[in-house]
């Protein structure tokens, strides 16, 4: 499979413009197809939040983002392009029209994926000459951030346009969901519209306003729901004995009236109203903007969480993160150079480093030295084989002078270098800068060489000694760092 | 309204083990009446997970536990408590006649809270003497970590009887939900069953499997629906437009065939075969215990990040928070002994801080450290309000010896030496202590009182020059630290 470094996107409303923005940020060129300039307008903001969202998931830099071009038509777009996806309204005519068009177009080869919630595949191909590279890529708003795509072939979709674009689809960081039996709504849309239609009764009926049905949600098993689904929570809610004995307490509930669904709300004007106004008592005291601020933070949060956890959505992120650095070109010790300091990390100083000063906390700085130690680990061979292997290096002693703040949202970037590393001892110095240069903390550190199961201290391997020399013999005519072997206080004799 | 002390858990299964737990970690007596011995052994370790993980989610210690009695009568767990929470398995008769034994022995205004999750209070309270007192009170498992309590009343109800218990709720750290209208299944389970019934049909139609479907919700909607439920993620959806936009283009789905939920799926066995062997299949290969574990640390770390950004269920831990410091018996400063260096921290090594060494990393020390800056803080009186008022101390610098390692689960403190302290500088000296008294790492850190709008040092309040000048006095004489002063590598030397 040829990889896929230009793609077509149809339609630019909120399900497009996410698209954009996971595209472009991997990396990857994107023509436009949209008529509504007030829409095109949008698309940069959208971009932004993902790039600034992304940045603060993942270890590693992004690549260099793709370009945008707005296409003027179809034919445009869709030249030259590895893979078109579609975004536009839900009117199945509509959709089939456009797939002829681009069928004008585009390679006969090119994969098109529709990002319809509903409508089946069969039908969306049906019109088409060469049906067999139409799928459906339901993914979630927000686009850029959640990992769910729902892949859903039709009958006449290929077996390899599937595996395909699958495997495309993990490359941007995405968890696609192949579903093997077509049905409208698929899987996810139709257990949303279950609860949907059961909260519109209760809005209704005057049981629930939208904000009690949405706390019924956010304070209870919405945050079982974020890492386990319903099954897996369930099994727990059997305890000991699992699924079978939560079924038998369940299963007969089954029978009793809980639900309103055997017909449809009428979706009169009263009803709109209602919901539209207890929404806005619930929510209109933040802006869009700042409620998708609310919504981003909180999602980098629970998916930073979850990589901790290597669990959900935190592993799909880990799978993105290795993709990204086999990707990334990996420089080799041989091919580094060591006549300056080495660049061991940069970052987008996040909202939750952030404390009641305003600015990034104390604590962080040390968060920052601590990654930019363990690059400077793993370019002296120090990795996770040879701590998987029982050696590594623990930190003695740590000594951060602040020079300068730095605020959320701020660039910043470590430098390192190597003070002295004879045997088991490492001393470096690490500098933070803002990447308008200003330097805003200083971090001097004593390693030494373990044993991780004698806990005790012991020779680094051949390798290492070879490598922290090589360092050393170029660092050691750096001019020393100002500030260096500096003891608390030194500063106010 | 007399605070409760003391509580009666009827029935000690998964959601009566829950409710045990989380009194009792708020230092609330619980009387509990349960037959099964087997139920009766399994309450500590529920105890022991509520104790672990909330002590991870506060920043406060919690109260000393309160003291449990497993009550050989219903007459003897219900004498002399404040309110009694019903636990028993689902049925209307069997609950009917316990609350008809337990008014025999009772007080009147003892409040009933019955945790069932889907029969009308009206119904329950029926057959009783003061049905005014008994409302459904539905937690959600583990009752010890989702803060949601939907509360309940029935025809008979008393407004105040709602109005005290929901304060009882909301003091042990729960959200309670005031539902206005009685409906079977309140609101929450209404919800989760429509989801049930479709993701039933799901299976039944071989459509997605038990593991497809828990993916479709926790890779996509269900890291929405942790923080913000179904109304405000859809008001999103709508773009800036907002609600009324989103409801127009969705309203006419609801017209399509797009759920199963006009009839109930027979559960016949070979349903329950697939499911249980489905279920078998996804999770299986993780024990209850560690299911139970990856599920709560989620949990935690969850409502940890919804606290630092304020919103949802982390706004209710705050506010638990502010509960248990009030509560807490506050020491004012001239009551404080300062002969000796200052205990200002304590905590439990959530799994969160470990890294790959297998131990407490490096960054989490300052995190310690940082900690018990802000309590010493707390003490002279550089508290909330004074930064508020545009004051507040910066850390210049950091020194940190590592000097033995803490695991998971351990529990540290830290004590706090203050070694000079005139004009504008604070040089304090922290130790980390594991609590088997192990000394783990010190933390020396030069402090300058800045004024936050000029950015600029400044001089502080008189009365923190009192408060510094005070234990200054008491801690000269103390021994200087070990270590004091050090620069980095000096112990190589």
């Amino acid at each position: 499979m040829k990889s896929i470094q230009n793609v077509a996107v149809m339609g630019a409303g909120v399900i497009g413009s996410g698209w954009i923005a996971r595209l472009l940020i991997n990396g990857i060129n994107v023509n436009v197809f949209e008529h509504s300039s007030a829409t095109l307008a949008n698309i940069d903001k959208v971009v932004d939040n993902a790039q600034r969202t992304q940045e603060q998931l993942l270890d590693i830099d992004l690549p260099e983002r793709g370009s945008l071009t707005v296409s003027e038509s179809i034919a445009h777009a869709c030249t030259d392009v590895g893979l078109i996806i579609e975004a536009i309204p839900e009117v199945l005519e509509a959709k089939q029209e456009l797939y002829s068009q681009i069928e004008l177009s585009a390679d006969i080869d090119t994969v098109i994926a529709s990002s319809t919630s509903g409508i089946l595949p069969s039908d969306l191909q049906s019109r088409m000459h060469h049906k067999e590279r139409l799928i459906v890529a339901h993914p979630f708003n927000p686009v850029y951030l959640l990992p769910l795509v729902e892949i859903v072939g039709g009958n006449e979709t290929s077996k390899s346009v599937i595996d395909k674009s699958s495997e495309f689809f993990s490359s941007i960081g995405m968890f696609p969901l192949i579903i093997n039996k077509e049905i409208p709504a698929f899987i996810a849309d139709r257990l949303l519209e279950s609860v949907w239609r059961e909260a519109l009764w209760l809005i209704n009926d005057d049981v629930a306003t939208t904000q009690q049905i949405d706390d019924s949600i956010r304070y209870g098993f919405g945050l079982r729901w974020a890492q386990m689904g319903l099954f897996e929570t369930y099994r727990l809610a059997g305890g000991e004995a699992g699924m079978r004995h939560f079924i038998s307490q369940f299963g007969p509930c089954l029978e009793w009236p809980w639900t309103h669904l055997v017909d449809v709300p009428e979706f009169n004007e009263d009803l709109v109203n209602k919901i539209a106004s207890q929404s806005d008592e619930q929510s209109s005291m933040y802006s869009f903007d700042e409620l998708v601020r609310k919504r981003d933070d909180n999602l980098v949060n629970f998916i930073s969480s979850l990589k901790d956890n290597s669990w959900g959505a935190g592993s799909t992120l880990k799978e993105y993160e290795k993709r990204l650095i086999e990707k990334a070109k990996t420089v080799s010790f041989e091919d580094r150079e060591f006549s300056k300091t080495i660049q061991t990390y940069s970052t987008t100083v996040p909202q939750k480093w952030a404390d009641y000063n305003g600015h990034m906390n104390e604590s962080r700085y040390l968060d920052c030295f601590s990654w930019a130690t363990d690059s400077f680990m793993q370019i002296i061979g120090a990795d996770g084989e040879y701590i998987d292997n029982g050696n590594s290096y623990f930190t003695l002693e740590t000594h951060i002078r602040h020079l300068d703040e730095a605020l959320v949202g701020d660039r910043v970037n470590v430098t390192t270098q190597l003070i002295e590393g004879v045997g088991k001892k490492l001393h470096i110095f690490h500098r933070l800068f803002h990447d308008d240069g200003r330097l805003l903390a200083t971090g001097e550190h004593m390693l030494l060489h373990v044993n991780l199961k004698l806990r005790g201290s012991s020779n680094p391997s051949e390798l290492i000694i070879t490598r922290v020399s090589t360092i050393y013999q170029a660092h050691k005519v750096l001019p020393l760092p100002e500030g260096l072997g500096r003891a608390i206080g030194d500063s106010f004799k």
